[in-house]
């Protein structure tokens, strides 16, 4: 065995993948499609939390009979997800028990395959791009007196594009679902054409478009892609024509009709304008909050009653912070694309500021935590309740609750978690506790840090907390009803986020 | 005749009103009260478009038979209102027409009254408090560099409660529904019980509440009142039980249910949160308004399609600007309050900076014409569509068509103005136009204005349009249709604000 030899590790259940030692998969996507012969193939390239559940859509479309391959990198990251696929397992888990069955199907038609080798391309009808297109932030932004200041560094994006145009046939459909900054899918258009033409092929019959996904990951992620509407383009009505004939074969578009635009840049700009309108609303409410907890008002009663208003159903509650893949970066790609490929000369202030004021939200909560909670932290036992993103999510990526948890770290408190979703915060490096058991008479701080629906009316831990004598509470979701605070403020300290004393 | 007799004018049909000469209206106030003698009696302070027509809404209330008095100032700004609800003229024209019947109703009823003198307080079991309240920008803050400067003058509502304290009885219950800066409602109980000890009389059962209207002028004028949501809190818990009772009788709670909140703080802040959120919206889609237009993108069918979504309703379209009372101060009163009562030290500046954007809006609109309209403005005749601050309203006060228009005029442009809903307007001195003789061969630009659904498919618009040669149109609130602007720009360059050539 060389010491050169690297694996992929499934984060799932820690299985060790060797990379593949050879660079193609030849035999491998020729057997699967002489198995499925007569289909029209759909490459999927990108196996992350779109791609792999949109290879199983396109595996059970309602309107065809695809031979789906998915594709990714044989990479450290990245090969586990192929090899999980073709061994049986999922890569992906969801409380969406959609997921499993779609996955399920898939293997017993045989119409699902995943490989590493582009030479997939040359065999699709269809290729759908769903790879990832990142944001750098610095990381100082975070301190109140530092910029955000980041970069969008279009090279993976533009080598996952050659990749297909130095393989794929000159009569096939390359849909891009990719959120990119605007601008983008007609330098992949720029692209393809230029590789077709080094191949010696035509370019007139190669169709180009974009379509957005809505992926919700969740109880609903099969049906945020299937029973959804869509958004949809094409760099010219050909183009435009076939990306809704594709699109017809696996959505119910009875139910939620598409929506065709005039151009990529519009459906591009709608996809990043729609994830910056609900940055923005969070990010409108942060400061309302602040002047809530000042003005002794409760800012959750105030949301609750403008929202009795149908024009004012979207105004937001005050919290902990925005997490997830995409409301975090959605709004600097936008502005990229507004300085870097239409030559605006200007960002998007307004939405530049949206992902400030959020990723600093965190740095509120504690803030808030250390003017009620006088004494030093340091040695102090706090026990968090909720890791993950978001309520009712077993995801800890991008996790607000990271933040928080990092400042009280660096402040020595000793910190506890607990998640009903997440057994191990890969991103900390720590345990998660399935129970209340270290919630004990150590405990000085509780933090209610994940909006999930089991702390909500949880008798349990409420009676856990009223076991305990002179915590400090701190509800930064306001989850906890005001007959809760009541009960609880008799033994403890309790304080809302985005609440002041009334 | 003394030279120094002053007098009011009805802006509405030029008549003058000599100030009364006498000081006090004791025999008018005692002998319509004799007449409606064992009603309980309310008193609204304040003849504007709210409390006017809240006048007639309680002497026509659903659930008790009031009799109402109006009280303003007998000042050559307010003394005509009245005059003239005592002459039978109603102050407010409207296209709700339910808003003639219910001051007919009142005047046949015989309860209803206006006067000026403060001893109607004495004489009062309610008094809603329906003033204004004023933001003084500094005008400088249009050019781009300047920036929003602004104060708020508390005096005014101040000396109104005052003028209340001095004459109220001891139980009456006193509703302020003035948009005020949170904390003025316990500015107010200080000063009315202060007012109550000089006068030697007991503060225990003066009742002090707060609840903002929601009044939409136009066609729902009275059901914005009568008809709509109300939310409402007291300075304690009686004085809150008060406030419902009453409004219990002037709303319909059964349809609308009424929301209490736990102190007057939270009703204020309610109210101008609902209003910057508003403003909040519509600011955020300016700058991605000119990014559409440099990425030759129609952000109307991008809006159109984020929209779809239904926790995306409310995105905003581009547009002209943000006019009429309450968008364009309401954020600034909060971001004082929070700086001057609640001691924040902080402003709102995403709320600031909102109605700074807002604004700008016709800014933005004027330089979108000069960089597309490459000729000298000098001396170019200009028809503009819609000279109101909103679609199908006939107010001309805090429209963002006026900026445009100043702007125009200092470039020494020629203007014609078009309104159905306006005949003169009073801002810049004009006579407006009922027709389009004026839209000529002398014409050069035609720019739409307000969004009346009076130009919406208007076929003799397009076809007196299309009837000329070469003109520049611009229509800055996009009712144009694709057809239309394919129609008109045969002949016509045309350009859509918010929306790029594609």
């Amino acid at each position: 065995m060389s010491s050169q030899e690297k694996f992929s590790i499934n984060p799932l259940n820690n299985k060790k993948y060797k990379l593949p030692s050879v660079n193609d998969d030849v035999i491998g996507i020729d057997s699967f499609l002489e198995k499925n012969k007569g289909k029209k193939v759909v490459v999927v390239q990108g196996l992350g939390f779109v791609g792999s559940v949109m290879s199983i859509v396109c595996a059970n479309a309602l309107k065809d009979d695809y031979a789906v391959i998915g594709i990714d990198l044989a990479s450290e990251d990245s090969y586990w997800k192929i090899a999980s696929i073709n061994e049986g397992i999922f890569p992906v888990i969801s409380s969406d028990q959609k997921v499993a069955k779609y996955y399920e199907e898939a293997k017993e038609k045989g119409n699902l395959y995943a490989t590493f080798d582009p030479y997939a391309f040359s065999k699709a009808d269809v290729i759908i791009v769903d790879i990832n297109l990142d944001v750098s932030k610095n990381d100082h932004h975070i301190n109140q007196n530092s910029p955000l200041t980041f970069d969008v560094n279009l090279e993976n994006f533009k080598s996952a594009i050659k990749s297909i145009g130095k393989n794929c046939q000159e009569s096939a459909l390359i849909l891009i679902e990719t959120t990119v900054p605007p601008g983008s899918t007609k330098i992949a258009q720029n692209i393809i054409q230029d590789c077709l033409q080094e191949r010696d092929l035509g370019t007139s019959k190669i169709r180009i478009g974009h379509s957005y996904e809505r992926v919700m990951p969740g109880p609903n992620y099969i049906d945020s892609i299937q029973n959804f509407y869509r958004v949809y383009s094409g760099v010219d009505d050909e183009s435009a024509d076939s990306v809704e004939r594709f699109l017809r074969t696996i959505i119910s578009t009875d139910e939620y009709p598409l929506t065709r635009l005039k151009s990529t840049n519009s459906t591009e700009m709608s996809k990043v304008l729609e994830n910056s309108y609900r940055a923005m609303n969070i990010a409108f409410i942060v400061e309302w909050s602040r002047y809530a907890e000042e003005s002794g008002v409760d800012l959750y009663e105030v949301v609750n009653a403008i929202r009795m208003r149908p024009t004012h159903k979207n105004i937001m509650y005050p919290g902990i912070g925005v997490g997830g893949y995409c409301l975090t970066k959605d709004p600097l790609l936008a502005s990229w694309s507004r300085q870097k490929i239409m030559d605006g000369n200007e960002a998007l202030h307004f939405s530049e500021k949206a992902v400030l004021t959020n990723d600093r939200m965190p740095l509120d909560a504690y803030k808030f935590l250390r003017k009620h909670f006088i004494e030093p932290i340091k040695d102090k036992n706090i026990f968090m309740l909720g890791v993950s993103y978001g309520p009712d999510i077993g995801d800890t990526r991008y996790s607000p609750v990271q933040l928080l948890c990092e400042l009280l770290i660096k402040d020595s408190a000793n910190l506890f978690f607990h998640d009903p979703y997440v057994k191990y915060w890969t991103e900390l490096h720590s345990d998660v506790e399935q129970d209340f058991n270290k919630l004990d008479r150590k405990t000085d701080i509780v933090i209610i840090s994940t909006g999930h629906s089991f702390y909500i009316d949880n008798i349990d831990l409420i009676n856990t907390l009223n076991e305990l004598e002179d915590l400090f509470i701190l509800d930064t979701i306001g989850i906890l009803s005001d007959l809760e605070i009541k009960k609880l403020s008799k033994k403890h300290k309790v304080k809302i986020l985005g609440r002041g004393d009334i």
